[in-house]
């Protein structure tokens, strides 16, 4: 196995000669049945609309054999150490189970990882369990109501959009729901408007910091400690409505002022921990165990579709190769996500950190800076949402941007009306339908204001219904894309050195800012 | 007063030979006083951290002198028709009073704008009144606990993200609230999840769409009736919960169905809209008429700053003269706007909306093609989360996306604590003053992943604190630069014909995709 940059590859040049298919007359009805992979979980990925016709597939399987992507998903998988900056080993795919074709263990730290992880889910499962039937209550004996998670980046955006994502599913299931909100920005706003009015007696708290150290999550900690003591609430314990989700080696792990304690460790990022602890405790409360176990067979299925090499037949991989087109060859620098769901509102949010945070980088996985464009900027929201919003420049604009949209035949919740012949979720499929096309084909118009030129590129992740399965491949989805663009660049998906030196700073800030002249102007102005 | 292309200004190629300056070399303690301007409300802005200096500037002043920038706003405030492909008027300022300088009257339709906006301000006023003091109350003889507004695009991204962002002030306040939430998607799980545990004999529901046949509202309307007709309480009665915000000749203006009526009119665009009846009524309900009128009186204030011809004296000109630097000269598509203030959450989501439907054109007021670049992608969350997600891109990625930070001295709530030695607020704006530090600088390291190449500029609008006047000076600064932007441009940003296509395909779908195949083999996959 060998790691070459993207522009060390014969097989990208031969990519980077190819003009983008012409989307306003290559796409007729049989490219719907054609352009479509299943992805795991009910899934399934359509790239109808985008500019690649077979030219392109041929040489986009070139590029995935020649950067040798899958054999580096196999060796993640099987524990070689793929974070090189932080030496560590990546292993939130065994978080969902073991893909077949991987190493039966992956030793590390002196344990099984995979034994490791499932020991912890088990105490989860038994946790929430507890809570949820009533065996564990607050410190004044009644019952918990609502769950609390206090966490910031990883440990907030994902479990926060996964949270949103089941909450009308299991209203539409009769799941009996525990209320999540959660808690993550320093802003001390964030912590008021969050506990403003919270039942602390049916409130317990989720701590969620790998390290045990994260700035924010300590003092939102000491915010929530200090309002539960402002109540005055005879025999109010604070210790007892409070978990921490963190690494074995953490200052919390020991922490007597806590319930209990959930761990994970350094070879789960944080963007890639909602299938830890992190998400599972949190979503295991708040919807049963069962919900969250769901949740990860859909993602193990997205995991184990990946491992195929034939690129028209991996979701993941293709939908990767043609972002790194995109990005590389027609040189779009900005991709839109965009849910027809008002489900996923936050997913967007989630992906940004994902996707940016993964692929922002300039040097490649040794350290050598690269001479070609790698992470793309992820932004989006709800359709139809958007169509109000900033669909005007995603058709009109001077740029063409990328568009992954993703859709579900049915609701979730159920709740429906036929108004003016047809349904709300027939109404909201029917305007994503069209967006497809009306980017994909434009329209001439004697009034040049009402021209459409088309030629705008889409991708369709769609399936029956959103369901804690479908949920879970379409997060895995996501992070095995993330990373398969990772491989093609050669870059380390996998650490996020670009966070600290704004620490450190802030650090300096809190200190004084002393023989820093522009710091201490700069800090000025807002004291 | 004449109208150009951008590219057609001699003063623009002047501005074009300009290279950027070095902000890791330019940026020095005095830059952070000598490069501030007062925004109005409290808000100042700084372009310290902005790569131009006094040779930039005095080009820019060249092209805003060139492009008679402040000639047109002033035309466009004295009623011009501003709107030129669909003949309209653009009076949203005027909905914040008389900026001087600008007619005394605006008559369109018969009357006289300006008395005509006041009185349906007024009618706001007496109605929240009633409300708030339980005089009008719900069928069912209770007092409105909970108000429901239920829009789309316009009507709800700005009056959403201003509820928001005014909670944790009124809650600082000791403000009554009455709590707000929002119905906008026409996925039917939107409303179901807004509807579940709301007590409907306590809540009014705000109806808002000026042509008042937006097909999302009006379906909500109808999934929310039903509901209410679900619940079979004696004597509840939907009409007599529920108000319209519209237009006087729409069909919703003479409905029996409704509670009471609020207009605004064509010249409004919806994006436009929150200082008309379609924020006011939900913020005068939630938080008294009071808070709202300071909220215009911020915005007054930053439309009468944005008369000077002076660009150093002119913030929202010279943000946008800045912008059309970077996105023209500099070749940036894409910008983020990052509040370290949890109460603007929702901001960057109306900034999204405001800057992308409004300038994202590629053709001039006239109709004819431009050959350059006009609005720029926008995106952005709170700080200090993006530090935990998407920062990694902005500091190490292989693109500069240019950062526009928003900050307060202050916080809401006030509710706040003291850990290592500072509060909350005190390590969320060191966060701030780092950040915008770091991105300048950069840092040098002998590891390359720890490496940053600095030279990443951002600009910074704060304040006090952010209250009523504050935020409305915040959204009126923004609407200022995107006109102003738009002038340079010389397009127009108050129409939208780019959201009409879907539309129309939307329609066809739903009547069965009949002679386009296409479209049918697309609906389809969603079926």
């Amino acid at each position: 196995m060998t790691y070459k940059n993207l522009d060390q590859s014969t097989a990208f040049a031969a990519v980077s000669a190819l003009a983008p298919a012409d989307i306003r007359t290559t796409l007729d009805p049989e490219r719907f049945a054609s352009c479509s992979i299943p992805a795991g979980g009910g899934l399934t990925y359509s790239y109808a609309a985008m500019p690649v016709v077979k030219s392109h597939i041929d040489a986009l399987q070139s590029l995935s054999d020649d950067q040798e992507v899958i054999a580096k998903y196999t060796a993640l998988l099987s524990g070689e150490i793929m974070n090189t900056g932080e030496k560590r080993l990546v292993l939130h795919h065994l978080l969902r189970g073991r893909v077949p074709g991987a190493s039966e263990t992956v030793m590390a730290d002196g344990e099984e990882k995979g034994a490791f992880y499932a020991a912890e889910l088990e105490k989860t499962r038994a946790f929430a369990a507890q809570v949820r039937d009533g065996r564990i209550t607050g410190s004044t004996g009644k019952t918990f109501r609502t769950v609390v998670q206090i966490g910031i980046g990883g440990s907030d955006l994902g479990p926060r959009a996964l949270y949103l994502a089941l909450k009308d599913w299991a209203l539409g299931e009769g799941i009996q729901r525990l209320e999540a909100r959660f808690i993550s920005n320093v802003d001390p706003d964030d912590a008021a408007d969050v506990l403003d009015g919270l039942d602390m007696e049916r409130t317990l708290f989720i701590l969620v910091s790998k390290s045990g150290t994260t700035q924010e999550t300590l003092t939102n900690r000491d915010l929530v400690i200090q309002a539960m003591h402002k109540k005055k609430i005879t025999g109010l314990n604070p210790a007892k409505h409070m978990v921490a989700v963190t690494s074995k080696t953490s200052p919390l792990a020991t922490s007597k002022n806590v319930l209990a304690s959930f761990f994970f460790d350094d070879y789960i990022g944080g963007r890639y921990s909602s299938s830890s602890a992190v998400g599972g405790v949190v979503l295991s409360l708040a919807f049963g165990h069962e919900t969250f176990a769901r949740f990860l067979e859909g993602a193990h299925q997205a995991d184990a579709k990946a491992l195929e090499k034939d690129v028209t037949k991996n979701a993941a991989l293709l939908d990767a190769l043609i972002g790194v087109y995109l990005r590389n060859v027609l040189n779009c620098p900005v991709t839109a996500v965009l849910p027809y769901s008002q489900a996923l509102s936050r997913f967007p949010a989630h992906l940004q950190q994902l996707d940016m945070e993964s692929n922002g980088k300039s040097v490649n996985r040794d350290g050598v800076p690269v001479s070609y464009k790698t992470g793309p900027v992820v932004f989006g929201e709800p359709g139809t949402n958007g169509q109000h919003s900033f669909y005007q420049l995603l058709h009109q604009g001077t740029d063409i941007i990328p568009l992954q949209f993703i859709g579900f035949s049915r609701s979730q919740a159920g709740q429906d009306i036929v108004t003016d012949g047809s349904t709300s979720q027939q109404k909201l499929n029917a305007n994503l339908s069209a967006q497809i096309v009306a980017f994909a084909r434009g329209k001439d118009d004697g009034n040049p204001n009402k021209r459409f030129a088309g030629g705008r590129w889409s991708s369709l992740l769609h399936g029956e219904r959103l369901t804690p399965e479908s949920l879970g491949a379409l997060l895995a989805h996501y992070e095995n894309k993330v990373m398969f663009q990772g491989f093609l660049w050669n870059i380390n998906s996998f650490d996020q050195e670009g966070v600290q030196l704004g620490k450190v700073l802030a650090g300096k800030v809190l200190a004084g800012s002393q023989g820093d002249p522009v710091l201490a102007a700069c800090a000025k102005m807002l004291s």
